[in-house]
Order: C-alpha cells, then sequence, then structure tokens
C-alpha cells in the first residue's frame, strides 16, 4: 500500500505476472441481516467474508478491502467497534488489507458494503465458463446448515414475542427434534460462514476445475447460473447431495422436503465446482484441497435441462431442479 | 477486462509501470440528495462523479467502476433506468468502464454506493500530504455556486408547499437578488457537478503540485486536511477567493457572509492545491491546466495556524478560518 486510509484515494502497487479481481456486495439491515439476532460482530465477520467467498469462487487470493458504512444515528457507538472490529479480524485472517472507506449516516438501515480486491494468475482463474458435457460436479463441505440456523434464530425471536419463557423456547426446539447444542452448530454456520479462501486458491493452482462459483444464492441458483455460463444442462443425485445432518433433522421436523428446501436456501458459502473426469484424481489427495470435504454430487450434460435424479423404490426418475433462491426477495 | 459482469468478481489486467487507486463513496438518499428535487438522472451522474473527483485528485486516470446499489420496491422503473443511465453516461465520457455491480432491495432509502479504480505513475501520485511552507494555494473553478444552487432548490421545494403559484416563487427568487436564469446556472452547479480529471491528469503530469485533494467537503475543510496531513498552517486572502458571482449575490441577499457560507459549503468539486513558488510558472500556460481557471488564494505558513486575511478598511486583519462542513451531520 502506497497510500493508506486518510487521503482522497487509496493507492497500491499491483502484484506482477497477475490479474487484479474485484468484487463488491452489501450486507443491508432488514433485507441480509437482523439487527435484533445478528450481533454487530457476526454483522462485520459476514460483510468480509461474503467478499472473501466471491474471491475464492475466482481461486484469487485476497488483497484489499474498502469498506463503505452507512451508519443510522441510533446504532450504539459499543455495535459499531464491534462491527469494526468483526470486518477487522475476519480480514487480517485472510491477510485482506482494510485500505480505506467511507463513513455515511443512514436516516434507514445499517449497510456495510465492502469492494474487495484479490490477484490470481492469468492461467489459474476459475470462471463460471468452462463445464463441459460430461464434466462431474462437485461441492465442498455440506449445504443446508445456514438456512437452518438463521430458521431457528427467527423460530426463537417470534417464541420470545409469545413468551417470556426461555425454558419454553428450548423445549420448543428439542420436540421439534434438534437439540440446543445442535442448534448452536447451524446458527454459527448462519452467523460465522467461513469462506473458502484456501480450497479457492488450491483449486485454481492445481487446475483441477473447469468452472467454479460460490453458493451464496443457494445450490439450485448455482447450478443453473454454472449450466448457462458453460452452455450445458446439470443432472443431480439426490442422495449425494451432502446436506447438513443437523440442518435434515430440522427440515424434517418441520414438515418441509430436506432436498428441495437445502437446494434453495442461501447463504451457503461454499464452492461449486465442475471437474474434467480425468482430471478427478486431483482432488482426491485431501492436502490438494486443504482437508475441505469434496463430494460429487452430479454430472453436466450436452442437453439445457436441470434435472434431480432420484431412487424411489429401486425405479430411477429425474424430476426438474427446484427454483432457487429468489434475488432481490 | 478479462472478466466482467456476470461472474462472481470482475478480473482486470493491471497496467504495466503504474499503481493501482481506489476510492468508494456513497451517495445516500435523505443524506446526499433529496429525490424530491434531484432527477434520478442526476443522481447517477453524481455518484460517478464524486468518486471521479477523487481519483483526480490523486492525478489518477479513471479505469474501473464496481457499483452496488441499494433499492427501495417502491421505486419506479423508469427512475432506475434514468439513475442507470447517468451512471453510464458519465462514466464512458471520462472512460470508466462499469467492470460490475450488485443490486439489492432497500427496505430504507436509496443508496448508490461506487467503487473506482484508476492508474498513476509513481512518481506523478497527489497527494494531500507534500505541502511545505511557503507553498502557494490555489483552487480550480469557483466556489459557493453548488451550495447556492442547494438553497434555491430547498427554498423553491418550501414555497411550493406554501403556495401552488410558481409565478410567486419565481418572483421571490428574484426579489432575493437572482435571477431565475442565474439561480438555474447554480442549481446545475450543484445537480451536476463536472469533476477535474483532466486538469488532475495534467496536474500529475506537469508536477506542478506539492499536495492536491477535492472540495466534496468544502474549502475551509479542504484546507484544514492539507494543513494536518502535511504539518503546516494557511493564511487565505480574503478578497482572493473565487466566489462564484451568482452565489454571493444569492447569499447576500439572504443575509449571509458569503466568503463564511461559501468557505462552509460542500459540494463543489473544485480543486484545491498547493505549489512551491519556483513552479508557479507551470500554471501559467493555459494548456497546461485544461484551460480551467485556477486562482492563488494564500500560501502555507510554519505555524500551525488556519486564518484568513480580510483588508479593512485599510487595515489587514488575520482572523481564525471559520469551521467547515461537518462531517456526519
Amino acid at each position: 500500500l502506497v497510500v493508506g486510509i486518510g487521503d482522497d484515494a487509496a493507492v497500491v502497487e499491483p502484484e506482477r505476472n497477475r490479474l487484479d479481481v474485484l468484487s463488491v456486495d452489501a450486507l443491508v439491515e432488514g433485507v441480509h441481516f437482523d439487527r435484533r439476532f445478528t450481533p454487530p460482530g457476526a454483522i462485520g465477520h459476514r460483510a468480509i467474508a461474503v467478499n472473501l467467498s466471491d474471491l475464492a469462487a475466482m481461486g484469487a487470493t485476497p488483497r484489499l478491502a474498502l469498506l463503505s458504512l452507512a451508519l443510522p444515528p441510533s446504532l450504539p457507538l459499543d455495535d459499531f467497534d464491534a462491527i469494526a472490529r468483526g470486518i477487522v479480524e475476519t480480514a487480517s485472517r485472510h491477510r485482506l488489507h482494510v485500505a480505506g472507506g467511507n463513513l455515511t449516516r443512514s436516516p434507514g438501515p445499517l449497510i456495510v458494503d465492502v469492494t474487495v480486491t484479490g490477484t490470481v494468475k492469468r492461467r489459474q482463474i476459475l470462471t463460471r465458463s468452462g463445464a463441459r458435457a460430461g464434466d462431474e460436479i462437485y461441492v465442498s463441505g455440506s449445504i443446508g446448515a445456514a438456512l437452518a440456523g438463521l430458521q431457528v434464530l427467527q423460530s426463537r425471536l417470534t417464541a420470545s414475542v409469545n413468551t417470556e419463557d426461555t425454558e419454553d423456547t428450548e423445549e420448543r426446539n428439542r420436540t421439534k427434534g434438534v437439540s440446543t447444542r445442535d442448534a448452536e452448530s447451524c446458527i454459527a454456520r448462519y452467523l460465522c460462514p467461513e469462506p473458502r479462501v484456501r480450497l479457492g486458491t488450491l483449486l485454481a493452482r492445481n487446475r483441477a476445475a473447469s468452472a467454479c462459483m460460490d453458493l451464496s444464492d443457494g445450490l439450485a441458483e448455482g447450478l443453473r447460473q454454472i449450466g448457462e455460463a458453460s452452455g450445458v444442462g446439470v443432472t443431480i443425485d439426490a442422495d449425494a447431495v451432502p446436506i447438513d445432518a443437523v440442518a435434515r433433522a430440522w427440515f424434517e421436523a418441520h414438515g418441509e422436503d430436506p432436498l428441495t428446501t437445502a437446494l434453495a436456501g442461501g447463504d451457503d458459502y461454499e464452492l461449486l465446482l465442475t471437474v474434467r473426469p480425468r482430471l478427478r484424481g486431483r482432488l482426491e489427495q485431501p492436502h490438494r484441497h486443504g482437508g475441505v470435504p469434496l463430494t460429487r454430487i452430479g454430472v453436466c450434460t450436452a442437453g439445457m435441462s436441470y434435472l434431480v435424479r432420484r431412487r424411489d423404490q429401486g425405479h430411477l426418475t429425474d424430476k426438474p431442479l427446484p427454483s432457487g433462491f429468489a434475488h432481490f426477495r
């Protein structure tokens, strides 16, 4: 950083033989988080994490962040400090340098807008458009836990409005098939998603992935977007999708189909990638993807249809992929 | 641009032998603009212009813009289109490429957040910190018109609430010492500020300026910030400050001291710069600063005081610089 915070702009020296990657993402109170159950530190963390996830999806190494905060005048100074701490801690853990920013008053919601830059070698960029028919589809980690965590938080809020007896709420969570401790694991996945920065850079380096994107908008939406950008269809194996076990129990206890719900749920900051079958071996050694589990969930097809294959009493049936996360809800 | 809109991030090749300059600035409805009298096209224009002004103040050539828009669901689609047109037209006129962005719903105000990047050669960067005692202080163009324009718009709004008779409003503007036509010139300065992009790059190339910044927060605030960053004081000649003639008449007609008001008023996107006396010649040929008038308004001093020198009945008196634009109003 040649010139930092305090001047009209930040100035930085480009890295040699690398391309710059730039992304922007905003967290808006009432749209992307609810201040009643999102601690300020988690707001700061998430604002950085969602942007790091975009860099990871491009295979980029994080470099700089520029912040733009719109603050309601009623925001307690303690909360502002905690948001800033959440930003700085998550940024520095991923070697992302906060290079500048902008503070303004907001007459409405709290907004944390973050622009990040990263770098990547030209031949290592991961885009959405490189998948071909026959490529296998993988997803990192597990999905559904973030949505389940959000639903737990929302249900507790409703419960606490209806009754002031906390034990009742805990009782209710238990009877819904999920222990309080399990519920906390999902809540942590929602509040403190861990962006797959290391996996992204490893995938870029070993050049295993033909296409890659992150799952901020959910798996169904991600599959469609890779399909559209690459000009392929996808067929997903229903039994293979790695749905978080607690989330599965939570969805079932609430009468929802776990697969449909998990496919549509956003806020999982996992990576979705496609791999040429002959390069599959590059994913097999754990150190090659930083120890993050990668699960093969399906295959790219020549048609432009998006299908889920289910095994039903010994029969295979293909049904359309459920619709995904609705943008601009 | 290697990868553009539609992937997780934008990818761009750095320019050889140049540094990257990055800046972010947000326009928030109800804080930075009032939708009742700011046409949507002007909102888009201003969002880009304020950021271009930051690049100009660093001597940088514009390169990329990333947008982050938070839109209230009640926003008419026509207004959204006009905002987008304002953004794209102003960006392309200054060769700023819109490389990506993010749209979200806002449960409150309309917010247009823009991040820009530019490039500059290392030895040509203009910072705030290079001024030395004895350097002369210059300002581009004229100041005060944007604030006067804002006040005209605000007074018309009040008048139109009090009476539906437009002729009365026009009459009122005239009796306040400013013709409708003159008022329109100030309104244009407020709604459509022209960032000094060309002047900024010319000053970087001819290396005349020891320090430079833009006047988005007003001249008084700018003088303090250059003084603090450079470790110098300033003494301004009251008679030399280039206050826009219409703005002066408007302020006087409203019982305000033109100098105090113009010094405190924000939204003038002029450049403030300091120049070593021996390099003054570099400012004298108009083509060297793109034909934009530059006015010498004072001098940097060894003390850390900020003063305005007035000629009062033949006597010279130094008074403290009025306080500037209040941040976080």
